[in-house]
């Protein structure tokens, strides 16, 4: 049952989507109306509601999808479709102890935080203090800061953990942090690495041959939207293109 | 330290990989010459042994991407460049009660018993009994079979359970059990369908329209995976081209 | 050597783009300057010329791609990504006989006819009168007029032709046509159809397995463009995602 | 009307192709059986003979695509996706005296020849005199070696015509041939390169960007074939990755 104070995805059925917090009293305004939000309280999940000008708005739980892209951000976010698979290819599971590089925004260590559980632990770093604030917020508002420890260091100066199952690298120059990060990892740590450029992965590369890594892989994903109408099946007009190569690799003892 | 009876991921000096259960005074054959298990006994993951003629070989933990490929399977499996996009778009959590129809080889099943924790549980459909019998063996392999229960049992005949979080299809005609999934789904609860031929994507489309789902979306995915020499980075050869399209949706009240 | 008259393609320093008919005493403004005419007369090809502002206009002249994309057009074109991959099946070549239906603005039939030569011909079919005058007007500007005999007509009806070499076919139900099409076709004679949706394309595949035809293949192309910062090489962000599917195909006698 | 000496094109019933030379009283064995060449004799193209084990085989006229993957090669060649386009970007037409840089076995000379017509020019340049003799003998073979004159030449050292439309560079360090190729070239000329590595395409872009070139572009192409039953129409497994990144661009004057 929804709740002052929880939030909401609403979907109006036009398809165009909002995330909200629910206020006592207060109301949102889309272009086809006010939402009034005390409609909404006691209201479950799946439920719609009429908006001013007598619209259907859904009321949805907002999930991991919806969260990232409608956080407060200030920089480029991993795109679900390559969140997917490297959250799959670091293996990340209940009682792990992972950390995230370049936190940025905070998606990724919501993500990995989730994955975690409570006895797992997520580190972040990053050497900007705006961004430990900015995921900081971010983390509260998901409600799982109690699983992250931010700090406010650079990577290259090595890290405070030892024996980390995974590590998630999204920094400009991630060729400096390769010893520091081989310190870090466990044996059979996984790494993973996103990087946009070529130029980027070449030294990459080149790193990850000069240390004691092995099952190195890199990957790049293009996702293909269809139109959903069943008498003209067939892909949207356009895509993106390109967001990121994945470099994958694992530690072992030399 | 890797013990008896424990799963290993052995990774050859140049990269053929093989997924082993130790033995005691148990050996394997390989190409590069034997693997003797009493050298793997004691060491830790990362290490590395020689084999009979002298070739390094690397002890690894295996983790969901090596199990599904290697895993006992007689079923085309959801590969892992669909898998963790499904994952993350069904939302999938702690605590969450979840239906996979079609379990096949029980790779779906693995995957989301990992994520929905001790207190959550999945719920698993097939109405072929072989393959419950083979996707109770790979869980058990697992180590996660408590958390699933696998019935053999047609879906079209309506799910036991109700207010499910999320559900999977991977059955040949998924339109026909489209109600009974709006059924057992909760307000906003979250479905994914696989389905490799556009002919049958458009009949669940046109399934989808006759009933109260709303954030209807259809992927595919291309995963592109590059040589990893830095001097001459560029794409492989060849790649998997397709394997399924993606059908999302979520289910609200009329 | 540039005369009053001739079409120009203007690139300006920043990339912007003009197709251009050169007029004596005439200008052209763009938004780094006005362009004088009469610097341009008496230029060679490849030449530059100051606009007002004092900013450099490259002289080039415009080909085959920079006329299809700045005709004037009122449908949809075949993308050079396609086109080139349709004129090689199609195997179009010196003194060809061929046919295209749906000329739309005209752009397929420039190509063809370029590629025919003197001794060769083109067959234009089209029901709309308004479609016949577009693509006789762009002729007339590509002064390929006399190798190209437009015809307002519907396909289905039958066509006027027989023995031709090759045959493209862009109309929305194309499966109507195919046994005028395979009428028209000499014996191993090659047939392109374009359709945008995945339902046409199952219907031309019925169609063309209930007559003599042979080699029948179905592609659709992607073409990703790359950013040319040679310390930042990547792809662009976005890209075209679907234009069309070609389907291919070959007569034989029964 | 078939004759003796005449390459036909041979499809068998299940798909099977070979390109072949009709021979006076001839036979040539395939899996289906014999096929006598008496047989094909007087025949049209379109038609069908049987094999000795009573299957049916079309002969068809093989066209340029059919040639190219047929022919004697020892090199990589320009696939058709590529190739169309390529052609298209160069804007090769009646006339136009063009340049073929590592013209390997013969492929993209072929196709040059055919659109330049009796008018144009194809200069065709390799190092390697074994290639020199190899391309000869398939233009001969497709009848075409009156437009095409062969130097074996290293490009690096300058080419011996001026005022060149159109340009194909397929060698291994492309960069090492620009100003030459600058100098080959009329102004407005178009240039194409084929590099398969990003390393390579990096520094062909570090050297065109020293030198007067513009409309400098980057792409790479994706084909993708689909199965062709209309019950089940769906995309191939399995696909090409990469072949090559194509580069063009246009000389101008400073």
């Amino acid at each position: 049952m929804i709740q002052v104070g929880d939030r909401i995805y609403l979907v109006l059925e036009d398809g165009k989507k909002y995330r909200l917090q629910v206020k006592k009293d207060g109301s949102f305004g889309t272009h086809l109306g006010q939402v009034d939000f005390n409609q909404c309280i006691g209201r479950e999940f799946g439920e719609w509601i009429l908006t001013s000008q007598g619209r259907k708005g859904y009321l949805l739980q907002p999930g991991v999808v919806e969260n990232i892209f409608h956080m407060r951000r200030r920089t480029q976010i991993v795109y679900p479709k390559d969140l997917g698979f490297i959250l799959l290819m670091l293996d990340v599971k209940e009682g792990d102890r992972v950390i995230d590089v370049g936190v940025g925004s905070g998606a990724m260590l919501g993500a990995l935080a989730r994955l975690v559980g409570d006895k797992g632990r997520v580190y972040g770093y990053d050497r900007r203090e705006e961004f430990i604030s900015l995921a900081t917020q971010n983390l509260i508002e998901w409600g799982i800061q109690d699983r992250v420890e931010l700090k406010c260091r650079d990577a290259q100066a090595g890290f405070l953990e030892t024996e980390i199952d995974a590590l998630f690298l999204d920094v400009p120059q991630p060729w400096d942090c390769l010893l520091a990060v081989w310190n870090a990892l466990r044996g059979g740590g996984r790494l993973a690495i996103v990087s946009p450029t070529t130029g980027q992965v070449t030294q990459v590369l080149e790193g990850l041959a000069r240390l004691p890594f092995i099952e190195i892989e890199v990957w790049e994903s293009l996702f293909r939207k269809y139109k959903t109408n069943p008498r003209a099946f067939r892909p949207e007009d356009r895509m993106v293109a390109h967001t990121t190569f994945m470099i994958f690799a694992r530690k072992v003892l030399s």
